[in-house]
């Protein structure tokens, strides 16, 4: 196994085997995963277990119950492991370094993600942009639009490699010479559809190809919603660019908003089919998204500091959009307040920003209005 | 001056003189008018009154104190009421019988109309369509259907007769048999813009081209904003189709708001500026508007009893979409209520509308659903 392919921090080979032998098992989704691994701590004692013993773990039947320690022996974690070695495939453990922190917030993270490509720190700024496979060229258009200027904005594109707006999406991003991740509902060495093989290569080389299914898992209707949570929950927020009704791209921003994550959508024609699940979003309290900046403008403080492509360590996902005196004040600020969000004076912030009083002023006011420092009596300062 | 000129009800020629002088006077807005009719009780009065005695009214400065005591016997008046005879224009003015009970209602209302063709007790049913001069196809397209949608409902449809949406509701209202109302910036003799001489001609067939401005006034700039608060006064609601940041359509809205009308927006591709008004309206809280349904839903309970085209007296505006079953059952509770709000029992309603029991009972769910009615404990059914 090559390094590229093990967790990267020193899991040993046979606990990582265990795990993907867990995920392996038919019938286990991320919930009972969670509910075996609260029970017998590690996946190695759950395939040590009787039958009985897993039968006891809520909502789990005697046929599954039976068939998990029937597995313990298997050679197919192995035949796994062996392939994502050969073809370059990084497996990424819940709970272990290198795995998406957005993503382990969310009430059911997949246990394991397979790995095309690479997921850096700066992906932790991420938005995804959905939609109707059927899109209209308006669709398309705006998709590719807003997929390209997240990416200058300093945004991951995430979105699900479908034909129409999710492809327009990645293309967008990607033409910006941007990052984008594709969530698939197939493994990762079975692209669906398979006329997107050459953007899923263009995918990887920008960013990742990511799934939680065994890389050979054929696709199948019932794991696309499944797959639509990951989306979600690698992102700030969801665009939904054009949706008929009951599409997937609802139920993407649905979770969504049981994520705790922002929710966009693009209006349309109202004549279209096509904008209906987004006006229906809309009507339910999506933030109606003219342009970028309508996306932007609703990003507050972050779960968790971020670090920016450039190597900037953020902790509001408005300090991307900051121009170079911003960031100067902001950098005073922090430094005065030893990087916590203590109240530090006016004064101090123009000394040790070495600009003149008046532009310091003029740029706290920037900052206040994108929610970054609130100012407090007496000429103070603090971070939001 | 014909029967037709005349105010509807009895009031001496003597007095609707002075009314139109007093409407005659450059300065004397609808604010102004109701000032002076507040401290001097008619405008035969006001005009008897010395430049001191007016000007003791709040913001009457001395040039216009002293102008208003010079026209008292003016034959401005008599040429005003001669030419409105000879050309068929009726003078409605606030207070008296044939005036438009929802104008009435708002804060400044015009303190008379001057109306070629004929406003009925049907138009108190009346929705707004507002929006673009230089509308797009698709808002031109979308203003048409919706005005042809609300006249086929039973609604009067007003807009401003401008060039673009306006004239497309007009129309669209007109196409589909309905009535529509216009009201002008300028003097119903002098239609602006003059390539809509043939539209105001079919409008006054269909309904009535109105302004309060004299009848041969110029159009201005100024008298537009003005104009617009009637257009959202004679309406339940304002529907905006297409309108670029700062038109006069967001104007309508905005005064929709304050005399307490529904506001509806149709959102568009965010490609095209002339979507940008209507989306900053649903951003605000407009209801967004897909198809003619979304408008017709919001409307409750009327501010007065209306009559519809075929002579029936309505509480909601939601009677206007009830079938004949619907209607059967709602008069055999109004019947037994004897018109109030009063409890009735629903076995009493099945013997009095002499339907069966079962289709009562679906019947009643429907007009819950359209709050029209409530059910009570113990079999008992409310009007809302």
């Amino acid at each position: 196994m090559s390094s590229q392919s093990l967790p990267s921090d020193d899991l040993p080979l046979e606990d990582v085997r265990d795990h993907v032998r867990l995920a392996c098992v038919p019938g286990i989704g991320s919930r009972l995963r969670r509910l075996l691994l609260e029970r017998f701590g590690t996946p190695q004692r759950v395939f040590a277990a009787t039958p009985a013993e897993i039968a006891s773990v809520g909502r789990i039947g005697p046929k599954l119950a039976a068939a998990i320690p029937a597995l313990a022996n298997s050679a197919i974690a192995d035949d796994v492991i062996s392939l994502c070695r050969k073809r370059s495939i990084d497996i990424l453990l819940e709970g272990r370094a290198g795995y998406p922190p957005l993503l382990s917030r969310i009430d059911d993270p997949p246990g394991l993600l397979f790995v095309r490509g690479a997921i850096l720190p700066q992906d932790s700024l991420s938005v995804a942009i959905v939609g109707a496979r059927h899109a209209t060229a308006y669709g398309l258009k705006v998709a590719e639009q807003l997929g390209a200027s997240l990416a200058r904005a300093g945004y991951t594109v995430v979105s699900g490699l479908a034909r129409g707006i999710d492809a327009a999406a990645h293309r967008g991003a990607m033409q910006a010479g941007g990052r984008t991740i594709a969530v698939l509902g197939s493994g990762v060495l079975n692209v669906y559809p398979p006329e997107h093989a050459e953007l899923a290569c263009e995918v990887i080389d920008s960013g990742a190809l990511i799934s939680e299914l065994p890389p050979l898992t054929e696709p199948n209707v019932g794991t696309f919603p499944q797959r639509n949570r990951i989306v979600s929950g690698l992102s700030l927020g969801v665009v939904v660019v054009q949706a008929a009704d009951r599409s997937g791209a609802l139920i993407t921003a649905r979770l969504a908003t049981e994520q705790g994550r922002e929710v966009f959508a693009v209006p349309g024609p109202i004549d279209c089919r096509m904008s209906r699940g987004s006006h229906q979003l809309i009507r339910d309290g999506a933030k109606l998204v003219e342009s970028v900046d309508d996306i932007l403008e609703e990003f507050g403080p972050l779960f968790d500091t971020a670090t920016t492509a450039d190597g900037r360590e953020v902790t509001s996902a408005a300090e991307l959009q900051l121009g170079d005196i911003e960031r100067q004040v902001l950098a005073a600020c922090d430094g005065l307040a030893g990087g916590a969000a203590k109240p530090v004076s006016i004064d101090d912030v123009v000394d040790a920003s070495g600009l003149a009083a008046s532009q310091v002023l003029a740029t706290i006011g920037v900052l206040e209005m994108r929610r970054l420092i609130r100012r407090l009596p007496g000429s103070q300062i603090v971070r939001h």
